[in-house]
């Protein structure tokens, strides 16, 4: 049985004065693995990735680590618990409307100087050394003055200190109302294939703030600013936002089920040794980034979701109905929403009201079999 | 084909001073049958009544009217429009927190003098004075000085005005998570099996603000009155809650099945004339208001709702696991939650994350087949 | 110099599991005075009654006491800490809508047993008996299943148990924008003039939930049943809300003043021996609170608050101006708001943005000088 | 007296079918002047630059005019709307959490391929045909498919395209609590001295998506971009984001000042003639917008703010003090706050209760002498 130590880190304070603080819990392997940090629940309702990572500690303290393991549940401890009706406000700073996973740092800009003084390192010292970097670098912006961080900036900096030390890093979140699916950089499309996930976004080395893209930009960045200098290294660290369907929702036999997906994931990846968890055989779709369509409600109404999520759906369908009752004598109030493409339902908004303009649905487009 | 009028009432203003309307819609019958009012969506995320309403109408502009019948939609037109984050924050004024189904008005209060002065007059007569004094003491109140009423008091006030010309008034509803129940006055249980809802809540002569409270308190008062005085009169109005389900979804083809169930009911009422609408055959279970059990967290965490709505639990079964990863290793972070008495789950709350003490589930106790 | 000591009191767990605490500061008397308590921030935003509690304890740490002094600041953690916004949605439970301080616990019924057990007793046996009697029935309440009580009833609870031990209860709030002023039991009203508070209500003995009546309403309807079995005994309790001004504001020498004026009351109250506090000589003006009048909005739109707090209003004065630049060609934009009675401006709303039916102002109607 | 039109354009639609609409007046001038665009209350609680628009109409209608003015109140009927608590939640989609202020659409792609084409056309031809493709590009972007347009983009283009008809816009805003201060693009620096402000930030030509920047940089670009084809243009057009004060306030008299200050503007671009709104004489301070120093919370704590707005700061003073009532006897429980630096305090925090890395103040920082 491994054991596994409880760390609670510090990530602020709140009006009354209390600590905002943060479980880690960390299980350690005979070191031959890559290292791996997983969390989860930054946005407040997006609860299920608790659920894993509970399932994930049952499974790992019977298996034979090669890799240490870290694992943080609750990673945003004001999302959390911020309520407003009986749903969780957890998506943004109710303060600033600031996305929580918007507030990572880009350390990209340290890669050029880097390269200049280890362009006849090994590979092995250059993950080091730039490994090293990142966590240094990290951990000095959280040095700077208390007055020159913002709340959300001061959590994600916390995470992210301790995300750069692995060479694996999963964060957890989930959609409104959704399908499963996997962020998945371009350079580690084989790895998306040891997941249980059928669907696949495909994305490009672009800073959008969040966590997967924090831990992977630099070393993509890293990769690409070494290829200009005639030499070619692999990407050293993968990084994926893992999308385990809807918020708001523990299932714990889903959870299980994940948990084994993101264990043959890592089995794949040699952090555990001799262990059974295998991916299963199954479809895998892939998106590019730029083809995920925001499908916008045309009209305001009320809305009843057609398109099943993970469906396949063929130009012309139906999509929804938008119900508008304020109009049933002067106009047909029953509107039939189409899309004008072949597409995969993803997932759609998590009420049934919507103004004009509200997101309604997500899709797959122009998607190919991986 | 029956025609259909709309009138929309002025029902508030908002701060950019554009007038908060409602939309009622009215059918006219030959006169000989009981009046009906029914609104829904007083609850902003409460969506589903509105979908009901629109399958009612596409059914009653083809059936023999014996009654004039009133539908509201979006009876209240800030809540329905009140987003906090994706979900739709329309249980209470977001100002003040006052639940907007607890602003109607109790006018039992009229019925002593009104007993006084009728003692004598026919049933025909009482019925129609009493209602005339109803519709009038509202529109007294209303037409008080406009800085005497809140802003959910006048939307209250309005429908309020409007149901009190009704003999039968239907208040659609739906719980967060939920199976179908009724709520339903004592005096009118043989009405319920009208209704396709297998619940029923068994509710006292108490006026809490409610919608249907309001419509028949002074109607049941009034008859208790008579009673003082040596005169048997029924109770000449019946109102229900009606709690279509789930918060938050519009589904079309059960708003139908729930048309049905309240066409079935009005023919029973013989407000529609050689309608086919029949009650299905089915198991009606009945409780007792005081018997209706609110279960509050017994500790904060996140909640895997066990128990399915509408089933039958045993003493001992578990209703609930409630995950707390802050205490993987200090405790069992798996709690299972029972109920310790015989009960029918009937709804439960509508986010997987709980503080100690947010209400859980609502449970029949003590429940009878009706 | 006196000791002071803490103690956090749980009243809570929140969604990822972390204890809700509650910090309480005592001082010890030489037990000849009253005991007093004291709590503050109850409803989230109004943040005033904390520096009070600092300015007593930067105060009584210097004085002679005869009283067991208990001070609690922060007394709602879940309402100090939310926020929605940039302002503190405190005044009401995010998810139910519940204000916080209507949440205590109505023990009136024990009245009429405990009279009949005690119709001879000393009035110090009395005091003791019934004393112990709240406290003893607001912790079983406390022990009663965990699944029995909400969120905000645990709260209020776990302080009223504290606030039963002592003779005198000041729970601090303030306004939205507010001048000062004390809600103070009719009984009590030789108290008022010992605070330096110009406006006092005068209430009755109705329970709504708040503190103060929980605290004064068993002692005032004891009082009360003795004088009906012929025995007149005192109310032994005396317990006030006091209004501190406005809501989201620390001003610390604004609270140094407050601590004085509630000095001299607790001097007055010889809690405090040889101490220097007196009260200040100023015109203290009542109203009873039936008499308290709130103005709501007559229309929509923004508002100028043109009556300044706690000045006295004249019939037909001009209390706010009300902007609809929606309507600046159709009708005049500038709408007058005038008050028809004679008044003292209490407080207003605060914010500019008004729907019809947002309160607006409140004020003193029929006011008398104390 | 002038006349003035009023239209209402429909911007969206909300959840219950109704039309969100934004009343537009209209004012015509002779022709020899520039047109002017000026809108207010883009952020739901930034209420005040509705009333400085009400007392420019006043003045408007008396004056004799050049130029054809268009005033927009109420630019966004979903933030005006939103209460949250007392307060208007108004600054972020409550939906997304997108700042309605970072919705416009930047039109600098369309700059090269329009200089190559008119690298010889005179200046008048240039402006014409410039404004005519901002306006259309606005108009397409608004013509696609209804799917495609989210709720706050819809309103800012349906904003913006009547901007882009002008060639001076105002975007009246205001901080939370806050002293006057304009952003004014660098090259407009000769501009900011005919307001009565005395706080002016330099911002470059960086769109970061508000409507100051929609409005400016695609002209400045265009400058530049002459520049490189060896041209010199000046830039065409004027935009400036005018703060006036704190939001949650309507002020009468003071918007007649500021809408004196605007006549002053407007009169030195001759829109106004022979009118006699000068500037007033006062000492007027720049800042870069990289000099513009945010200084959030060192602790999480209630906040005394001790800077005054407008104040000259020196290096070391107190800007605020943290109370810190958990920490009584743990530690020093009032925290002083300064600052290293001499800054001007431009604005702070609208709340007293704040988090570790809530933006307490902004402050100019190196400022200068305009």
């Amino acid at each position: 049985m491994n054991q596994i130590s409880q760390e609670n880190i510090l990530v602020g304070e709140i009006a009354n004065g209390l600590p905002l603080t943060i479980p880690v819990y960390r299980l350690t392997g005979n070191g031959s693995g890559p290292k791996v940090y997983i969390q989860a629940n930054m946005h407040g309702a997006e609860v299920q990735g608790n659920a894993v990572i509970y399932q994930l500690l049952e499974q790992l303290k019977q298996q034979t680590l090669a890799s240490d393991i870290t694992l943080v549940p609750y990673a945003n401890p004001i999302g959390c618990n911020q309520k407003s009706g009986e749903f969780t406000l957890g998506r943004f700073d109710p303060i600033t409307g600031t996305n929580w996973n918007r507030m990572y740092h880009n350390h990209t800009k340290l890669v050029d100087e880097f390269v200049t003084t280890h362009l006849n390192s090994s590979l092995a010292e250059i993950k080091q050394a730039f490994k090293h970097l990142l966590v240094q670098s990290t951990q000095a912006v959280l040095d700077g003055p208390a007055h020159s961080i913002n709340t959300g900036k001061r959590i994600a900096l916390n995470l992210q200190r301790l995300a750069h030390e692995a060479d694996i890093v999963l964060d957890l979140h989930t959609g409104p109302i959704s399908a499963k699916h996997l962020y998945c950089p371009e350079y580690a499309k084989p790895s998306a294939s040891y997941f249980d996930i059928e669907h696949v976004l495909l994305i490009p080395n672009e800073f959008d703030g969040a966590m997967d893209e924090a831990c992977f930009c630099p070393w993509w960045s890293l990769s690409e600013a070494f290829k200009q200098h005639g030499r070619d290294i692999p990407v050293l660290v993968e990084a994926f936002t893992v999308e385990l369907g809807s918020q708001e929702k523990i299932d714990l036999a889903e959870a299980k089920n994940d948990a084994n997906s993101i264990l043959s994931y890592l089995t794949h990846k040699e952090a555990l040794l001799n262990s059974p968890y295998q991916p299963k055989a199954m479809a895998r779709y892939g998106c590019m980034l730029t083809d995920y369509l925001a499908f916008y409600a045309p009209m305001g109404g009320m809305v009843e979701y057609v398109a099943p999520l993970g469906a396949h759906i063929k130009a012309g369908d139906t999509i929804a109905h938008i119900l508008r009752m304020e109009r049933y004598l002067s106009e047909q109030p029953l509107q039939v929403i189409t899309l004008d493409t072949d597409a995969i339902a993803i997932l759609h908004f998590a009420s049934a009201s919507v103004n004009q303009g509200t997101e309604l649905y997500k899709f797959f487009t122009n998607y190919f079999e991986l």
